[in-house]
């Protein structure tokens, strides 16, 4: 296929050879974010004052999607690069001190009837808003609850299956098992694997275009649809707060080369519970998050356990202008705080999700500390 | 467009595509150095033994370059990536202790006759050898004026016109309002935006193919052009030694996480004023650059001020070798020594810019410290 | 040319210019790499018990590849970025503390005859094994020889020769200066130059599809071809462990930038005597090397001398399932310890090399220490 055959958004490219024996599509996207916050004074009020606000500008996120597939539609691959400081992610000693660029790297096979292995790394099928794309997102970023309880990315294998009940009652079943270190880890696995296990339930059948996991009603579903998901997730022997994420919980011995440190370790489970709602323009999407630990006191960082909810939930005029709210609550146990976040968003979708430009404003409270307002601006452009 | 339809140098592809809706021009360039260096020795002598010379070979610069519109004409975008170790910077913790792939990233917006909204990340209106892209330069590398005084890259938002008065005097104003921090910064702004406005004024039209941008008249003009241009920068709170660049002034609080550094800081203003004259492969570009600061005491990197010279000449015969000369002079205050570098290139243009081979020896001499000699040969690819 | 016209294995796109002018093939590929490993325990007995086990899964490799023609095809170019963890290497103040994504970046110059004069970042003419591209491996990767002997790459130059003396004989002369200090160094040399000199003797003729440098017999030669090769390298005033590879022997003064530090340095000397045969689905490699030093005792990291041997051999089947073997045998002068491996491997060529599944078994002695066994699993999708 020629470059430029395609309508803006549908890929740099989008090619099947012409022998068919592979197919690739080159998507390239980018967002620049500017945001300014303000935090209450010790008197407990909001001073505007110009010197009291914190800016921040970014390229929050710079990507270069490849996928396809491979001698037969039956073997699709993916290859997502993050390529923004944002995206890279902290350097470590288990990342060979190297800037984390690949964010996706899985293939699929189909090897039978509606049965799905995927090898690689990808993200693990855990909380709704996680699942989707940072592309396809209704507000500016995504929720604390995702920031908090999120299980990412992970290096291993994950089997998937969906079939039809009766006229249109969909089911997926996915079950992975991967090695619980998070992305990009080259110094291999720490204690035991990690488990995920998920079912989706969408009682009226599929959503158009896989609405289910995409933010915003933009195909405003003629009739109601609805997904309802369920995760639990057991990290065997852990060696971080948030179980493949977040700092190590302590290092026993640190003397070796990185491949030899010894880490203190718990059994880390998280269990999520979200829907996906949508009709006519209306969306809704909520999430429960719980995580706990076999002990919860080891270490200079002990796991962070407790819970979490979130309700978002938009609507879509004719326009394409979206107004959108969101909910969050987190309760980590131990700490003592509580906190909530509101968000109002305002999203202007020129091409759908590919070129649109979205702001917000989030009011956050936690118990007995500063309040907080933050207001972001961002734009997106995805070839 | 297929892949290929181009001669060399125009682009691997650069296509419109079909119905219009997205342009793309995909670039790759090298740059590929070796230099040969040697200094004076305690009887201020040069010494050619072997082992006195100090060489260095390296990858100077590898680009990876999109650009094009998205919608409309009138919306253009530019990225640029660097994957060479000499590209990417240093890591820190203001950058995720990432590599800084991403050199512009920015949308240029026409939205009304001439003007202009640029938003991202790009090069600021600063002086005329910086903006000039490492890829059209007329000798192997920028002067230390441009090492010490440049404005370099920045996040936030330019606003950019043009007209022309009379016959054919063209003006253009260049206004820019950015975080001050300098390029891939994660970590958000620290205290006040950076403002920098500009003029240029072309006397006797715009020059042939952007050549008041361009080091060497390689169009050789038939007519005389000259442009004159102006920048005045305020960098409000600055923190590093050179407004948005170099070392940090200092840190008064490190204990928290790299958002939450305290910085020691300082107004930084920066002014400069530079020409292009270009005729009959005859071309001639002169800088001059003055640095001051409110406080130019405080911290342990102080902000360093002063000013600089810079006039550099050439001829390009109709073989297309070009032999060109350049003199620079830094004087910083309050370090009592006097920078002053000569150089003579010799340039072969074999398809212009995009490939090339250029050689040059300068002879650097400082105050009271040893005399310096280095011969640099580097060859560009451009596709 | 249009993206998708090649079949799969031959490059995203891969296409002349319309002009001629110049010529680019994109390849991309990706490894991906699962091991499961055990040590023998303090009564020397392997213990087949779950959490003895040390399993690693991670994204191996993943490059991306240019090649072609400039101006004319005897000027060609090579481009090979990896982004990867593991393909990125350790970054250092050496390398500006950023990402080594730039593998090979070199110009090869065809000026005279068969002479090449190749400039820039690439392989040097070392072992055999290491020259074979991490794509074509018999075997999951290279061996322990390779690991402790490579010459790796370097930046510099390269003059390349070859001819036929009578009917067949086919004699090539490499010859390199090179800086010494391996790849994306971006502080400039330390010591002397490096220099390697190699030649290579095929007494039947050329492999066909230069399988000379492939791993596994594909093209199933139908008559018996052999390449026997011998390199001699001498690194002036090596600063590291392994010549220009490995840790530094030692810092005499490090109190500078990264460019004025002061290294203990001692001249490096590598011998490496190799061989490839094939024949109908047969083929055997061998490598022989050995690493002296001038001073072998200075510095905390003295340069590690000794000797090495390889031998690998395997046998294609008609379904394209392959059964390889390896042993190598590791003796470092001062250590004590003879380090042999043995490693079984199958291998199943879906695409030749450019879809490939690979497992292998190895069980790694050393003189009392513990034992080891490991095996890998690894598939390779190369486009």
């Amino acid at each position: 296929q020629e470059i430029g055959k395609n309508t803006f958004g549908k890929g740099i490219f989008n090619t099947i050879s012409k022998d068919s024996t592979w197919s690739m599509k080159l998507g390239l996207r980018m967002q620049y974010l500017t945001s300014v916050g303000l935090e209450t004074d010790i008197n407990n009020q909001f001073n505007f004052t110009q010197n009291n606000f914190k800016t921040d500008t970014k390229v929050r996120r710079y990507r270069l999607k490849f996928d396809g597939f491979v001698l037969s539609p039956k073997v699709k691959y993916k290859i997502e690069l993050g390529m923004s400081n944002n995206d890279v992610g902290s350097a470590s000693v288990y990342t060979k001190s190297g800037s984390k660029l690949i964010l996706d790297a899985v293939l699929k096979w189909n090897f039978y009837k509606n049965l799905e292995l995927w090898a690689g790394q990808t993200k693990l099928p855990g909380n709704r808003e996680r699942v989707i794309s940072s592309a396809n997102m209704q507000l500016v970023d995504r929720s604390l609850l995702n920031k908090e309880f999120t299980l990412d990315r992970d290096m291993g294998f994950q089997l998937r299956n969906n079939h039809i009940i009766g006229k249109q009652l969909l089911i997926r079943e996915i079950f992975a098992i991967t090695q619980g270190e998070g992305r990009n880890i080259t110094t291999g696995n720490v204690g035991g694997q990690q488990y995920t296990s998920r079912i989706e339930v969408l009682p009226f059948g599929a959503f158009i275009s896989k609405g289910d996991y995409k933010g915003s009603d933009l195909k405003r579903e003629p009739i109601p649809k609805l997904a309802i998901g369920a995760t639990y997730n057991h990290n065997d022997r852990a060696s971080r707060q948030r179980g493949s994420q977040g700092s190590i919980i302590d290092l026993i011995d640190d003397s070796g080369s990185a491949e030899d440190h010894v880490f203190t370790m718990t059994d880390v489970n998280t269990t999520f519970v979200d829907f996906m709602y949508k009709h006519n323009g209306y969306s809704a999407m909520g999430e429960f998050a719980y995580r706990n630990a076999d002990d919860t006191t080891i270490g200079t960082n002990p796991v962070k356990t407790g819970k979490a909810y979130n309700l978002a939930t938009g609507y879509l005029f004719n326009n394409n202008y979206e107004i959108a709210t969101r909910y969050t609550q987190i309760d980590y146990k131990g700490i003592g705080n509580t906190t909530e976040q509101y968000t109002l968003g305002v999203s202007k979708y020129i091409v759908g999700h590919k070129l649109k430009v979205q702001t917000d404003l989030s009011y956050t409270t936690v118990d007995s500390m500063p309040e907080g307002l933050q207001l972001r601006l961002q734009f997106e452009v995805h070839f």
